[in-house]
């Protein structure tokens, strides 16, 4: 009989234990975690923070009762700590376990990357990955007055409107000139930028922080030359791939530090798969491979690598690394390729942008939406899409990373036919008329 | 010099009007119009009835002083009665009057269809389609108790919302078995029925107005075999290309009863063409001519018109139809074809249908969301999209119309790379979500 032994419950891990088990009604199915909770959405963290949602214990999304009803075994608090030939080792409450595999998915996601400033070991700083993490924010916040988050990208944005919300006096530090820089360009972060600031958080761009003070807890904070007072720190600088068992195991690592997988999900060495944050994915513009650290790409990874690990053949194409996020009253979303990442790429590109309303102009409640589309110069392709403020901006990115996997050209896009009606929708959708002037752009 | 006449001046002819003068700066651009108001918003009649929108004067979308920057010269309350030659004859205050063409466009809308039930000239019942009428209907409703809407479609539902707003007691009846027949299958039209019935308005299916009763005001309505009490009705059955002129004028009237036009929006006859309402289009999914009625189209079939006529060569491909509203608190969409539709077409179809939430399950404010997606068996291509609740349902049509304009299947729509954010939208799209279920069935 097959056993398929899955190293993780983050999404990733939940599906491909769930689609191993569709796949193989008969498999033997075994989930290992480090963690205590059951699968939970890292995404709703902020949230929980901030308030909005009303307990961390909310975000759990599964229950032992439908895995058992699934027949999926779960160990929590097992942490893998090494693979010996079809054997993986872990480690329960102190004590070390062997468990056999058929095949083996690793989903062992991603981990803070911790930048190296002075001082960054003091107390009252933190990081945001856990329930854990989100529990000692979360009561740090309520003694703390003023906090530094470093990093200005979509967690880092999350965490500080939710300090804020919280009371608290809240500096963003980032050390690149615009906000949420791996998805915007400077023309599109800069919309964001002045609705952050004139919410009241002190917004420092282009700001290192070089050195955190206090002992034995922080007490303030040097962001560039500015001596930052805070009592409360998140470092929200991005996350790693956490490849430390993939390396003990041996499967080869890509040069994202993320594990290489084909198009199946499998791994250098057969039989082992992976998914989710800890395994790279190809992007479906430069065709090169890049890790999204998405929950949305690890669920369908997930899906792919356990049915695959289970006896299937199933694909997973690659991600364009559409994001959504809503932030400071803003809706903001991306996919494919920013200007800026085009011209990395040696990719010219020409864009079409439009300041618009989604709602008919006379129609209440309509809000302006600024739609940023970048077409290949050489072919007319999209390529990407920014869209700032507004509603609905995340079906309209799925409509764009759509597009893209279509290789649909401006023209193309301009003539979709969408749909209209004053309470929902304007006469003339924002993103075909981008498209529209792209396309004039394009004709010269 | 280059002379365009554009007659009528909805979306279609004012967009004729503009881009006729962006395509030829040199041209002499005049527009005629029967009616008193400039361009306004037919679609927004309905939520000025019931006081969403202040005032209908507030539905107006253009101004003189922006028509005279653009140097396009309006003539209003000036009826085209004939096309003598290169000449337009109208009519204005009483008085007959000439102007010569270089071209012709075509932009005489639609009317609304009256049944020809007995008693349906009595007082007291109206139609909905210029702001005139939504004046009249607006004033009867202050004195009115019960209202009955014959004709459960788009605008026999939202004017039935309206009134209902304003406290009338309504019935609704449909000669159909279900509400909006022409873009709900009847699975997908019974749950907004329910919350139509629940809202407390009397929805009749499957019934016919037999007669009006009332002289010279209406009294009561026979309905099927029950009669109806009301002093205000309101005939909602559909509308019809507005042809008349173009009979004068001989050009083609196609079997859908609509102006023939090729893909340039030229009709029968050279340097004459036609857009919106009164002209066919290409169904892209049939390659039949049909006649949407929708702004939309309107609008880009008019900015195509008006630059063919003023010397480019535009295309303009077809539709899909592509429609949303909202009703009862239901946001409804559908584009391409229904299921019933697909078969009347002789197509065999495979559904991928779910029920969803649009965010995730934790996050306050998730709201059920029905999507159905048709395939084509053979090919398993989309052909058709239908949802029912939820929200950005407008975005996700749009989606589904450039899937179909694309020719996405149902692997390519299964994998899109969608984006995820607690706050906007759950893991997993139920666009996504439906085409896994169709791909399931069409492998089999």
């Amino acid at each position: 009989m097959r056993r398929v032994v899955v190293v993780g419950l983050g999404p990733a891990g939940l599906w491909s234990a769930i689609s191993a088990r569709v796949a193989d009604s008969s498999a033997e199915v075994v989930v290992l975690s480090d963690e205590k909770y059951l699968t939970y959405s890292r995404c709703g963290l902020p949230f929980v923070i901030g308030g909005e949602i009303g307990s961390f214990e909310e975000l759990v999304i599964t229950s032992i009762d439908k895995l058992k009803s699934l027949r999926i075994q779960v160990f929590l608090e097992s942490r893998v700590v090494d693979v010996d030939g079809d054997e993986v080792v872990y480690e329960h409450r102190g004590e070390l376990h062997r468990i056999k595999f058929s095949s083996l998915v690793l989903a062992t996601g991603s981990k803070p990357f911790i930048p190296p400033i002075p001082g960054i070991d003091a107390g009252g700083v933190y990081s945001l990955r856990t329930i854990n993490d989100g529990v000692a924010i979360s009561k740090a916040s309520m003694k703390a007055r003023r906090a530094l988050v470093i990093g200005a990208g979509a967690i880092g944005l999350e965490v500080a409107e939710a300090l804020a919300e919280r009371g608290l006096e809240v500096t963003v530090a980032e050390i690149m000139p615009r906000v949420l820089p791996a998805i915007l360009d400077g023309d599109m972060a800069r919309i964001l930028s002045q609705a952050i600031r004139s919410s009241g958080v002190n917004l420092m761009l282009n700001s290192r922080v070089e050195e955190i003070i206090g002992n034995p807890t922080v007490s303030s904070a040097v962001v560039g030359e500015a001596e930052v007072p805070c009592d409360l720190v998140v470092v929200a600088t991005g996350v790693r791939p956490n490849v430390d068992l993939a390396r003990k195991v041996g499967v080869s690592i890509g040069a994202t530090g993320g594990i290489e997988t084909d198009e199946f999900m499998r791994t250098s060495i057969e039989g082992i798969y992976a998914a989710g944050d800890c395994a790279e994915t190809k992007h479906l513009v430069t065709g090169r491979p890049f890790t999204p650290f998405l929950g949305s790409v690890a669920y369908r990874q997930g899906k792919v690598a356990g049915a695959n690990a289970a006896g299937s053949s199933l694909r997973f194409a690659g991600s364009l690394g559409s994001t959504v996020l809503r932030v400071f009253g803003f809706e903001v979303g991306f996919t494919g390729l920013t200007c800026e990442q085009a011209k990395r790429e040696g990719i010219r590109t020409v864009v079409g942008k439009v300041k618009w309303l989604t709602k008919a102009e006379y129609y209440p409640g309509a809000r302006e939406i600024v739609v940023k589309l970048v077409f290949r110069a050489d072919d007319g392709k999209l390529i990407g899409g920014q869209i700032v403020g507004g509603e609905a901006v995340a079906q309209r990115i799925n409509l764009l990373a759509a597009a893209i996997a279509c290789g649909m050209d401006a023209e193309s896009i301009a003539s979709i036919d969408t749909c209209y009606s004053p309470p929902v929708a304007d006469a003339i959708e924002p993103i075909t008329r981008a498209a529209e002037i792209a396309l004039r752009k394009l004709r010269k």
